[in-house]
């Protein structure tokens, strides 16, 4: 630690495909220091796990060993190690973390392991602990979480459990389009030449709300209004992101329609969900996520030190 | 030319973004010889353009003057030379060619106008070419064409015009997600590890023509399933396939459903339309598409010798 620093008693992590972010904390769930890299795991083999962890929180260790606590896609088949899947309906954080294999006396590593549904098939692998941070802070809760994200996240909370939940692609399906297919070179996602427009997004989204099917021909149709009409790329980006999301809200219409809904993400794009959903006349409650995961690691922690008897 | 062959009248060149065709052609549209490259307009400067095709057909030129019809991206913005749409309703190719900018005295290159729709906004290049070939051969046709690929093309033909079109991604929305997305490890484009299911294709076609929303959702569930039960990647390849034209048949339901449907397009995508329209009860053609190509380029060659007075 910096001098003058207290020393953390314990390490979270959340280690996603492409990023690795550490939190030095304290005994109470409290955080001293943050730390991050793209040291994600899409970019690491099995025995980069360790060397890419300790390049971020060497400063933080001791000579005792230090407790981690790791969520996310570092716990998968291709990750540090495998921490099978709990089945819904389930508590977010159900079985038993798994221990990583380590060379570094310093460290102790535990893996939370993620959630599958059989039908529909489905799985997820950090967002648990989001959940199970959100319910530690609301342990009522009855309703939907939406995690919105690459992989955009709908779940239903019963009785404190996770009881169901579906995954839509829509943010790595917007990345895709705008950055490898002929769109590239009309959307600005960047947003490069001009702005958001609230009109157009709401008005794409209400397109695939109400005729999903028109997605198939509106994608090419951004392309052919930029090339007739000058369309600028603000107003395209808006209007693709209102396509992709306006659909995925006419999928997911059970998950919201009359539902208690509780956005939990970035902020910009749980702004625009949020937007979305108040349009159907849905008022979503936001929370923030670096928080709710803070606290789901704090969770887990906790119940590795003070198991339940 | 190859010894002991005939010299060519013309020069026929199908330019697209990523490919480059050329034939040499009798008067009477015959082909002599082919010859392509990946010369695409994507890979050229302005100025690359002349060498690019001089690469290609320098061993079918002689002193005099060789008169070259080209048509597809070579005549886009980005192109060649910029060949203005013609807009709908109008004749397949309804406006003169414009000459590109040469250098080489054996040279003399046209380039064929592509076609617009201003409501709902939509282009083509190229296309319209082969709809003039296939007209040509069947002049009295009225109904539908459907041009399957990249950048699929349903297309009314009415009195001998092209009254209407809509273009469906669905080709590069399959390419993109096959090798951008996290479908890349479920999923194997190129026959890998199994073959193509027709039941799977047939299934995921039903799903998102009767609900197209599904989309939304069924994507990551394809990769949830190879996750939890291994499902090879064929059967995933079909159902990716599957749902990406299910709801493009549920977009374009107005051009088909109770229609006169020809379909021209390379066999094996071309036949796999064919097979999801029969599921529908619509019987349609299948025509060649280099023969309608090559046709429609003979058509705009005999415009220019024999202008209509």
């Amino acid at each position: 630690m910096m001098q003058g620093q207290p020393e953390p008693d314990w390490i979270g992590v959340d280690w996603g495909t492409t990023h690795l972010r550490a939190w030095a904390m304290t005994a109470d769930g409290v955080e001293l220091a943050g730390a991050d890299s793209g040291m994600g795991m899409a970019s690491l083999t099995r025995d980069g796990f360790e060397p890419a962890l300790l390049d971020l929180i060497d400063p933080w260790l001791s000579g005792a060993p230090m407790t981690v606590i790791a969520c996310g896609m570092v716990g998968s088949r291709q990750g540090w190690v495998e921490a099978p899947y709990s089945a819904v309906p389930c508590p977010a954080i159900a079985a038993a973390m798994v221990a990583a294999p380590i060379t570094d006396p310093r460290l102790e590593v535990h893996v939370i392991p993620g959630i599958k549904q059989l039908d529909p098939p489905d799985v997820m692998r950090g967002e648990e602990t989001q959940i199970a941070g959100f319910l530690h802070l609301d342990p009522g809760y009855n309703g939907i979480l939406c995690l919105p994200g690459t992989h955009t996240k709908w779940v239903r909370i019963s009785d404190g459990q996770v009881s169901a939940f579906r995954t839509a692609m829509t943010g790595e399906v917007f990345a895709c389009l705008s950055q490898h297919s002929v769109l590239r070179h009309t959307v600005a996602p960047d947003g490069r030449d001009g702005g958001w427009d609230d009109d157009a997004f709401a008005e794409a989204l209400n397109d695939t709300l109400s005729r999903p099917e028109h997605l198939a021909t509106r994608l090419f149709a951004l392309r052919a209004d930029h090339l007739l009409n000058g369309t600028p790329p603000g107003i395209s980006t808006a209007r693709l992101s209102g396509l992709l999301i306006g659909i995925e809200l006419a999928a997911s219409r059970g998950y919201w329609l009359g539902q208690n809904v509780t956005l939990i993400g970035a902020t910009r794009l749980a702004r625009i969900y949020a937007q979305a959903l108040a349009a159907q006349g849905v008022p979503a409650i936001l929370a923030d996520d670096s928080a709710v995961t803070q606290t789901g690691l704090f969770t887990a922690y906790q119940a590795l030190k003070e198991p339940v008897t």
